[in-house]
């Protein structure tokens, strides 16, 4: 009797078989989905909150388009969990996020109604619109919709989209699903477009004729009509006048607010509005975890919950009693930051719509005027701490490593080539487990080693973390970049007092003779496993934390180059560039010819499963390591 | 009787001088300053156009406010020039840009003036606001000024910056100057702010005054706070309804239009409005170039015009009578691009605000519907692109080697994750001469080294250039980067046929038996000639065109092992990261122990200076290499 549970979301293996159902069927459906995210992420975690709060959107969208044909581009992706199981994932679904399963973004190798890659916010404006421009140049009749949340359309890139959706012609749909997290009711101060509807269409048309018409007898020029699309919208105030909000100074055509909890409603108005011509925005209202009680209520909590027991929405955590665990890193980030900000008063804290994720909270908590939450901006939360380096201020601007990619040249062109007082903590800096290719840190060592004036560290342990925190605070340190893992530490008592690191300088961990491990980070713990694993031949193996990327401990490598004949390096991070490169650079530089074996993440993209499944499949766990060890040894 | 030409100006030896005259006399110095500008443009080239536009808000500017304590934050920084004349650079600014003189962006290293560095877009409001907050934090009473032009204002960093900029409390003023580039009269439309200043004041008192009230009671908390400032301006309708911009619709004050050639009707509104509370707008009206009637007709022409005949308006271009010249670098893309486009039909172009700059235009003049200008926003560019090339176009997004560190994740997560059929160019890759350390192209070999999927190829000259453009376009490459430097290439007949270059394949330029010299890029050609000034010595060298940095030539590189004991590595860019430690790594992994010697830039930023002088002091001109390569024969 295991179909009674959602006879009829049984029957929806394609969106096709969807398309068939009669428009009174469609609630049902929706509750039924709704019921099977929650009963799978009960036992299977994954995001929560987002998936539920657009089950309805995701049925309509599927419903009215004729997907795939037609793309929906999720933004971030994280919501598109609905999405996958009524596009032939449903008996897959329980591989969600799992080693070798299915992704937890949406990820066109997997599935082609998948139709961009998803991950990092705010994309996908620009890209649905290159894809519905370029579908209108190939000939192509096709609908591209791209689903936006509130959060996202913070992000700058987001505004570069909308700033361009009108310059060309296309027929983008923009879905705002403002789920109330970062946009609140205010946000309906604004129009009330929806009941309206039958106006803008009238206004639309003729804004369009207007616009075509001067085009044609030559009143619109190519400069005069970027700059007409771009910021203005004086048609619209020459033909109606009126309030614009923000997306028709764009001269996007703006419909909503919607109900995004009412199906049929959402087929409706997508029905109507879908053959309108030029860029439009559907504004939906939506709620975070729409129909399980405690994610209504506490939506930063559900966001990404881990396991619960969906009668009585209990979490469970998974505690071994009694007994301490080692915390996370995050948490030591936190805790820390608040400890130092006690004694430092420059000190202050920038995360870029992260404090939960990064633990930042804890000094927002208790001194909400030195923690400043930027939204989805990461170029933004850097160069504002560049501000507030220059005029004295010490920041901590906390950018989980694969997003601070998106502040590349900030780092570079607003703080290192003035060289200011900028501390970057880099949490999820390497491999960050389920959610995969678009999260793992794999690149911050790498592509910051190129960076001058940079000072780069990272911490083997909670204690190395407190000491580089505290040594980066210190006066005149300049840019100082402290990355450091996803997950838990490995000490339990960690909270020991802290020291000054000297700059450059790594330690030798243990004595050996014949071959020298160099690390640097967490993954030294591993390494200290690995050699342990070799037995007797474990003697003949040194392992030195090197602690500082930049500037690299160059007394200590000349040590090296003088005692061992044989290297390895081992670094959670790309091979290329990284940690290995700089040894072979040092030692080219110095005229030291040594074997020199570089362990570290491959060049690729690396999918997503649990750390250890993935570390075990890149030969970087301890058996992994210890092989690498033995075949020098 | 040299005083005669500027009498007033050259009283002015800094702000405080100018600040001691009387408001009628503003007018006058203006017109000296500006004279100034055009006599030492025309014959010491430079950014012309902005700083013409400029100089009645800069004298305004500098008069009204307390300089330097109050802090003037410039965007892009090249329209600083009357600046930098007005506060204590006006003898020197005959060495603006020249190798040791002053730089042609503001430059704290330079001036307490320079209160931030310039010369990429769209930073001013995030560093601005940091600033003003840092000051309010600090205690410091203190104006800090953003001077944003329209075009800067279209970066989604200058957005992220306007949506954070009433969340906390500052007094930043952000003054757009919009020269009617990208933002015509159709703004206007928008509000009459100015005649209304009265009437915002007592508005925006009350505004302020609700928003503290609702805060002391309560009523606001962290997170309805920043909802509410972000993204809507709802007390405003519920006080006064009516007409909303886009900056107030960000709950920033706006104030404008301005003449902002008016230097008294400057000078009284920042009087007015400089001692409100919060972050506010003034919107000026300038014209780029004016003042000198050419340029004010040619506004792109005359942005940077080189050497100009004061008198007649008359551009001096420096012309080898009869003999033919090496074309630029860019105009070979230019007209690559469109030869390409012209037989494949799947072909567009794409550029962030440079047309012109990088030649695009050729393409966009010849075929304006396959080439898209989507302003100053790289991140856009690239996503846009993976958005038109998903789809089954084959975008070339030429981006400027260092403005593409502002789209590093945008390539990292939506092209080469997706493996995406795209062409990045990237023009003045290495060092660029007088713009300086903000232009450098340094970083692209290295930082894009590191990211799977990629390849990237460097042309030794134009004839490589065409190769590896016409290779890129050919089906299914997946992310193909080509950087090649700023200005002229080596040959006269460049329009060869076209061929597929094989991917990763080297080629030996030049036989030898003792020395491997291995470059990569236009700085080959320097590398012949230094081979060529050793003399009987040259024949001991063999040397290398790489053409590929990723995937490198593993054959030839084999090949070179077997061969010779010494390698020397030379590419014009960063000494880390790039090719030599490409070529360190591939030794290392396949155990040959060659002694290698690194050439490249520095780890550091470069100054700026014509590249002869800059190649020179870096000791990577003919000569220098030749020195390395003597130490070696």
């Amino acid at each position: 009797m295991m179909q009674s549970t959602y006879p009829l979301l049984n029957t929806i293996n394609y969106p096709s078989d969807l398309r068939k159902l009669k428009e009174c069927q469609l609630e049902q459906l929706c509750v039924e989905l709704r019921q099977f995210l929650i009963d799978e992420l009960s036992c299977n975690p994954g995001h929560f909150g987002s998936s539920l709060g657009v089950v309805e959107l995701t049925v309509a969208l599927h419903y009215v388009f004729e997907t795939p044909h037609d793309r929906i581009v999720w933004d971030v992706g994280h919501q598109a969990y609905g999405h996958k199981i009524l596009t032939g994932r449903r008996n897959v679904f329980k591989t969600n996020r799992k080693f070798n399963g299915i992704s937890g973004f949406p990820s066109p190798k997997e599935s082609q109604y998948d139709s961009f890659v998803a991950g990092h916010a705010s994309t996908s404006i620009s890209a649905g619109l290159g894809m519905s421009i370029a579908d209108a140049m190939l000939g192509e009749k096709r609908q591209v919709i791209a689903v936006i949340g509130d959060g996202s359309l913070t992000g700058g890139l987001a505004f570069e989209g909308l700033n361009n959706a009108s310059v060309s012609p296309n027929n983008l749909l923009i879905v705002l699903n403002d789920n109330n997290m970062s946009i609140d009711k205010n946000v309906g101060g604004l129009s009330q477009y929806l009941m309206e509807i039958t106006t803008s269409r009238t206004y639309n048309r003729i804004r369009y004729k207007v616009y075509r018409a001067f085009e044609k007898i030559g009143l619109m020029n190519e400069s005069k009509r970027k700059s007409l699309l771009r910021f203005s919208n004086s048609i619209k105030n020459l033909l109606i006048g009126g309030n614009q909000n923000i997306f028709e100074s764009l001269s996007i055509r703006y419909f909503g607010q919607v109900d995004g909890h009412d199906v049929l409603q959402l087929v409706k108005i997508l029905n109507d509005i879908k053959d309108f011509k030029g860029p439009k925005v559907l504004h939906i209202k939506t709620k975070k975890g729409k129909g399980f009680a405690p994610a209504e209520n506490a939506a930063t909590e559900w966001h990404a919950p881990g396991l619960f027991n969906k009668e009585t929405g209990e979490r469970i955590v998974n505690t071994t009693k009694g007994t301490k665990e080692p915390p996370l890193y995050q948490d030591v980030f936190g805790e820390t930051l608040l400890e130092l900000a006690k004694v430092n008063d420059k000190i202050v804290g920038v995360t870029p719509a992260m404090p939960t994720g990064c633990s930042m909270n804890i000094l927002m908590k208790e001194m909400p005027d030195r923690a400043f939450d930027v939204g989805i901006a990461e170029g933004h939360a850097v160069t504002f701490s560049a501000g507030l380096a220059k005029e004295g201020l010490l920041p901590f601007c906390n950018v989980y490593s694969s997003f601070m990619q998106r502040a590349y040249d900030q780092v570079i062109h607003d703080v290192a080539l003035q060289n200011l007082n900028v501390v970057f903590c880099l949490d999820r800096a390497g491999l960050v487990g389920a959610d995969g290719p678009t999260h793992h840190g794999n690149f911050d060592l790498a592509y910051f080693r190129v960076v001058p004036n940079l000072t780069i560290a990272s911490p083997i342990n909670e204690e190395e973390l407190r000491n580089m925190m505290y040594t980066a605070q210190l006066p005149n340190k300049g840019p100082f970049v402290i990355r450091y893992p996803r997950g838990n530490g490995v000490l339990v008592d960690w909270q020991t007092p802290m020291k000054e690191l000297p700059i450059g300088k790594g330690v030798c961990l243990k004595e050996g003779k014949d071959i020298a491990v160099l690390s640097i980070g967490n993954i030294g713990n591993t390494v200290a496993k690995a050699i342990e694993l070799l037995g007797s031949d474990s003697k003949k193996v040194a392992h030195y934390d090197m602690r500082f990327l930049k500037p690299i401990d160059e007394e200590m490598l000349h040590d090296i180059a003088s005692k061992f004949k044989k290297v390895i390096t081992v670094e959670n991070g790309t091979i290329k560039g990284g940690l290995g490169s700089a040894v072979l650079e040092f030692f080219a530089d110095n005229n030291y010819l040594l074997s020199v074996t570089r362990l570290g993440l491959p060049d690729e993209f690396i999918q997503h499963g649990s750390n250890d499944e993935l570390f075990k499949m890149l030969r970087l766990d301890d058996q992994g390591i210890a092989q690498s060890l033995r075949l020098l040894v």
